[in-house]
């Protein structure tokens, strides 16, 4: 997945302390698929829950999304229920690392989060580091030139593809 | 409230390992309302779980329900959201026993669990250990008489104010 400069798209919303084995249980773990994995993402929220997560394209979270026990599935469960990009007031460190080198676009922008209810729909320009929510602008440190390189190709695996492919 | 011995209704269905923390977060146990708590119930699983919450009657749930950190309101926050069961796989102790003292029936029923689905009608009869789905009846340890005297009170408090009015 090559990451666009504008996403856009419908909110879904969760509160803080979302942690990773909400987003996918342990046993899951040995997959690796997005596909097997988001079949199985959120599922101890309730039967339904990932089907409902497909009508949306953007969460929107709490503090500290992504606590908990690292896991890089709990990224690419996410990316394969087609969330193209998660803001929320803050990331566990170890899914914000993991996201980037997935090429998941995540944002911390604690004002966009406290005005946005489910399905609302926002534009967020990662180049220019702003989120377009009804009349307003949000703004958000830019990321640096090379976490940006990485979520343009896709992912660090993609990068470093590419990287090796141009030294050859 | 005073439990009924047949408990009927519409099942919203729960994976494995909801926890305390998901049930109610730390930051409203300064409220012991059960209105007010279920205000906040679920929140951190989106804007509005609780409202959607309220459509059910019964919790059905995987393994585990309750676990982490022991706090009664995290059964108030439940009742108050009008919920009149919760059947699971099996339930963190400390919630079992703080379901009992509050009057909550809880069950443990594992082949009732993997038969149902969100939206599904049962109906539980305390009394004769039994769940009814469908055309099938499901059977769980009756609870001791005990217990169920709490049960039928509306919990420990109601009890031992029952008990002592009798003795004066």
């Amino acid at each position: 997945m090559i990451v666009e400069k504008l996403i856009q798209g419908k909110v879904y919303k969760f509160g803080d302390n979302i942690n990773s084995d909400i987003i996918i249980a342990g046993r899951y773990l040995i997959y690796i698929e997005p596909d097997k994995l988001a079949q199985h993402a959120f599922e101890m929220l309730g039967d339904g829950f990932a089907s409902k997560l497909r009508q949306f394209d953007i969460l929107v979270a709490g503090r500290n999304f992504g606590c908990g026990s690292a896991r890089e599935q709990a990224v690419t469960a996410i990316m394969g229920l087609g969330i193209k990009a998660v803001v929320a007031v803050s990331f566990a460190r170890t899914f914000y690392r993991n996201a980037i080198n997935s090429g998941l676009p995540i944002v911390e922008c604690p004002e966009l989060v406290a005005a946005t209810a489910e399905g609302d729909e926002i534009q967020i320009d990662l180049g220019a580091g702003e989120i377009q929510h009804r009349d307003v602008k949000y703004h958000f440190p830019k990321f640096p030139d090379s976490m940006r390189r990485l979520l343009e190709v896709g992912g660090l695996a993609e990068y470093l593809r590419s990287a090796s492919a141009k030294s050859e």
